[in-house]
């Protein structure tokens, strides 16, 4: 029996597998894993576990758990939600470390569902569990295969660099066959299910660590616990493996209700993009993507810069890719001089080929000729990758055609890719067994080459700052506008000029103090919209700002609302950049913060970014370049250009205000939010807080 | 010999068909073309042409176009291009009807190529060109195969209903190499290469008339005549087929330089879009949808409504599939209560199955049980279509899954495409065969679903309205802002009230008469940017406006601009919502009207949209509805409504303004055009027209 270090351990190298409900029959899911692991070379022991049989596949069988001759490492549970439970109490009992349970009818189906899952996680005990509603885990690169996917059934199974963390096993199976089918080598793969003990997290920290790892893939349906997502992520990235995630559930995003205006900017699935934004994990944005962006990032080819070159004996296809590669943004640009005199040269001509696509026409087809263009073309200083277009002549000789792609490749450790033109599945499986990552779709070769653009470092964790006089014993609920304004100022973030009055008398002098035309606004924690109910007043001359609260609080009265704590004479802000700044929460993944661009038309246009508290340094920067208002901030066509320190320092001081308040803090919102022109700072015209009791 | 309707006639029925330069070696492009003819069955005369051989493949050989024992119909012109030119001037002379030439170097080989190509195309005389550098054309209805392309050495083609027009024989080879494997059919497939003669448009417009085409499928890199694209887009929408475009060149749109503010907004790529959206021809946005979306279209059914059940037995594939419905717009409804119980009661469930996906878990691979909830789902008034997730346990007995499927939609005429999970092309090519549209792609579901939703009816013409007094003697360039409001107001594009002055007294009599707050401006026809130089002044009060107008005059005296032709005393329009409103032209497709929201942050966001002249009728709404600031228009949060009428009546009227002024009409842009409240109409504020001298 092994000692492990993480409880998955026991999956990747168990000594020993009991295979709990084994059948004889090797086409039954029953049979399939004892089937898998003697086809897959498991050297360990193998125990069947079946009171119907004396013997699986030549192996001896067991009659019961407590019949096993020791504790298994693993164990395979594939009995039926009824009897499952109490295998894994047997099992635990028996000193197994894990046991993978196949059956469903958990937490999937319903309440009852539910109370079953709880009681199979506590008849586990300390033993591990993957699943239950798994399709079991395999490590490829060593033969160990404890599983009942169907899709094992193949024998085209490639070994390689990339490990598959997947919440379904139909996803899983899908993408192992999918792949298997593309000469793609897969290292470990596992489906977590239900989750009712290890989750995506566990498997994607796993591989993290796991040296034969080189890129992960995860199929995710919904992160159970951010802080685990986030620390297995940054593991992934602190070791060189690139994350690929596809997320489910993008069209789900409108169903939650929003309360507040910030809330309804911010849709589930844009958190779930911010959060793989903030560790550096690579959204799929396509199912296929899943599979096509490891395959292109277990090459290790790196993209130093965004310009390709593409290299064809077929002109649409070559247009195609380049086509694509723009839309992107990647630069297809003329081949410098000397490098198109080497291409002329290979084909006799006299002109230097500096066109991009570069078409050799059917010139190309000679291997030779292939090889050395496609050589010259990775030796250019101009050049920071490389579209091979295979076409149908390609057909007739793949071997010789893969060969010629694969010699020019060998000369550098740019990327080269190969985008296969007519149907040619063999040739993509050739290219990707050879290392030459191949595509079908000329969209995809655009999308894995900006994948392999530098990913941008993290920033360091952002520094905190001590509030300079946090205010005392603050209310639960709304604060009103002036306890908001002073919370705010508590963390830098300062509001515009304002006085809390009481009488028509403090507002006058209020106002001759500020000086110009003034607002006037009620202060009421039991309003939520002052102008709603006439509890704002723009642009008062001082003169006219007692009268005016006079005014507003026989209004006020009239409707029968409470007794308000005050009223707030502002200065009123003018000449700015009118946005939005919010902290809210997703109730899966926490607090964020949200910066919009103010005013309906932004509005309109969704014109919106997020980021998930804890921010980094360079987290606030990314925001604003998210923004289209960015032109807007940076002087649009000649005009001034706005204090986007100050926005940034505004953002960082609500993200410390976050942090510091913690669970305390259900929402701040800041509309509008002031962008005053360079070196003027910022100014917040209006404030909410709502905090828990 | 043939009498033909049409010169595209003698591609699909020619009964003799000459072959210049064939050669006797079947594995050379030379010797492809009388090789396919024989495989094909063609049942006319074969008549291979060189002067080498005497016989070819068993058929007699003639050593010029001059010996033939007729004038063929079609002939095949196999020669580099240093020997083509001479043999289409033979066979011109012999009588051909149309000529196919495969060669390349010429308008895609500079200015010496474009000159080869004239020569090319004056040596053909009345005799019809197919190319130069085309792969041919063949119509596999009936086995007639006038090409080389290496595509068709396969022996999986399918006869269907899908025709291909291609701008690119590669891409051609590509389609029906992909199409082949994948189960789809194929009707008739042309290239046309440089179109020194027959173009893309002509293929259409032959396929829209033909009987055995259904699906219209065509690569498109550049339109030559937009009136021909149309005339042909419009042919195949009234006889009912689908025509599917894919335009490459969308990452160029950036490069053409644009002069006015209008132009900035109008990239040529969504001009094509406009174009594409106004003849209900369908847009495939990755070159995979250029064959999906025809599967789909090909099997004539079509979605009622948005309403999608998805059947699966495999939990993961399903809610990808729902995940991309809902992205695109698609319902997932919960299944009705009376279907979800005919679903209960095929797995012996008491509970009805209303949950959407309808997962069978794996009871649904019993064929009998597959069959009879596809067909419940498909019966069910709440569906308007099914997708049938095919998981691996279908990879076992393949042809049972394929036929309790097949079954299942045979008693409904509304959409059931699959969507295979696992690596099985041998079940997607099945399907597809079977008259199941399959995909291996989760998007690709929802794409293709979309698409056979109900197209929008084209509108009526648009009812020309003779202008009221067209201005007389309009001179060329730019016509200042008084000329160019005459001409908008000929049309009944009104502006804000105005009066053109001369003097201060003037302008003082005209504020007086208008009363409020005045616009000041200057008239000049050689001043394009009047606020640069001063000569725009704005919230004068009737008073202010003389001192003003001779304050503009020295300031503009005093930069050494020329005289100006007078000033515009103008109403200041408040309170209505900033439009831009334009028409200008597209080198390639002609005039358009351009409409976007107007301000800052609307260019930013680019809320704006085009149409094409001619405008029909709906086009002016349908401009509104694609832009985000339609939700003001309509009075958005409670705020009242704009006067949408007046605003359709506007972009009328300027459409009608460009159909009437035809070439004439350079450039016409209002911005800004208010649009006022409800029943208050349009004010154009500003109006800027360049004509041609």
């Amino acid at each position: 029996m092994n000692t492990f270090n993480s409880p998955l351990d026991a999956l990747w190298a168990p000594e020993s597998v009991a295979i709990v409900g084994a059948s004889a029959d090797p086409k039954k899911t029953g049979g399939r894993p004892v089937a898998y692991l003697l086809k897959h070379g498991f050297e360990g022991n193998i125990w069947p576990i079946n009171p119907r049989a004396d013997e699986i596949a030549g192996l001896p069988c067991f009659a019961s758990v407590a019949d096993l001759p020791g504790a298994p490492d693993v164990a395979i549970v594939l009995l039926g939600v009824d009897r499952a439970e109490a295998a894994v109490r047997d099992l635990a009992a028996k000193g197994c470390k894990l046991a993978i349970v196949l059956a469903s009818g958990y937490s999937e189906a319903g309440e009852e569902g539910r109370n079953r899952q709880q009681a199979l996680r506590a008849a586990a005990g300390d033993m591990r569990l993957l699943g239950p509603n798994t399709i079991g885990a395999m490590d490829l690169s060593r033969g160990i295969v404890l599983s009942a996917s169907g899709a094992l059934e193949g024998d085209d199974i490639h070994k390689g660099g990339i490990s598959v963390a997947s919440q379904s096993g139909g996803i899983l199976g899908a993408l192992l066959s999918r792949g298997a089918a593309r000469g793609i080598g897969f290292c470990k793969l596992a489906s977590t299910g239900n989750e009712a003990d290890l989750d995506i997290s566990d498997l994607i920290e796993a591989y993290a660590h796991d040296n034969a790892t080189t890129v992960i893939a995860a199929y995710i349906e919904g992160i159970r616990s951010v802080e685990k997502f986030r620390r297995a992520a940054i593991a992934a990235r602190a070791a060189g493996k690139p994350l690929v995630v596809y997320k489910v559930g993008r069209s789900e995003s409108g169903a939650r209700a929003a309360v507040s205006h910030t809330g309804a900017m911010a849709g589930e699935d844009r958190t779930y993009d911010a959060l793989f934004h903030q560790v550096g994990a690579i959204r799929a944005e396509t199912f296929s993507d899943l599979l096509d962006l490891p395959a292109m990032l277990a090459s290790g080819r790196k993209m130093a810069g965004e310009r390709v070159a593409i290299l064809t004996s077929t002109g649409g296809a070559g247009s195609l890719v380049a086509d694509n590669c723009g839309l992107l943004g990647l630069d297809v640009p003329e081949i410098d001089a000397a490098t198109g005199k080497t291409l002329a040269d290979l084909l006799g001509k006299d002109a230097p080929m500096t066109s991009n696509p570069v078409d050799l026409t059917l010139a190309g087809v000679e291997p030779a000729i292939m090889t050395a263009a496609t050589q010259a073309l990775l030796a250019s200083d101009g050049i920071d990758g490389v579209v091979v277009v295979v076409g149908s002549s390609a057909l007739a000789r793949p071997d010789v055609a893969v060969g010629a792609i694969r010699a020019g490749a060998r000369a550098s450790d740019k990327p080269l890719i190969a985008y296969v033109s007519p149907h040619a599945p063999h040739i993509v499986d050739l290219l990707n067994r050879e290392g030459v990552p191949a595509f079908a779709a000329p969209e995809t070769c655009a999308t894995v080459l900006k994948a392999a653009l530098p990913q941008p470092e993290a920033g360091a964790p952002l520094k905190a700052k001590p509030a300079t006089a946090l205010p005392e014993a603050l209310p639960g609920g709304a604060l009103n506008e002036a306890e908001a304004r002073d919370l705010f100022d508590a963390f830098g973030l300062t509001g515009a000029k304002s006085f809390v009055v009481q009488t028509a008398e403090e507002a006058l002098k209020a106002a001759t103090e500020l000086g110009g035309p003034v607002v006037l606004k009620v202060l009421s924690r039991e309003i939520a919209h002052k102008s709603d109910v006439g509890g704002v007043r723009v642009g008062l001359a001082p003169e006219a700002v007692g009268p005016a609260l006079t005014e507003m609080a026989g209004t006020l009265a009239k409707q029968g609302l409470p007794e308000p704590e005050g009223y707030l004479v502002q200065d009123m802000v003018r000449g700015g950049l009118e946005m939005i700044l919010g902290l809210r929460r997703d109730p899966q993944l926490g607090p964020l913060i949200l910066l919009g661009a103010g005013g309906v038309q932004a509005e309109l246009s969704g014109d919106s970014t997020l980021r998930l508290l804890p921010l980094r340094e360079g987290d606030a920067r990314g925001m604003i370049e998210d923004l289209k208002v960015k032109r807007l901030l940076d002087g649009y066509r000649g005009a001034p250009a706005y204090d986007t320190d100050a926005l940034i320092a505004a953002i960082e001081a609500l993200a410390r205000m976050g942090d510091a308040l913690g669970e305390r803090l259900e929402e701040a919102e800041i509309n509008p939010l002031f962008v005053l022109q360079n070196g003027q700072g910022v100014a917040a015209a209006d404030g909410l807080v709502v905090l828990k009791d």
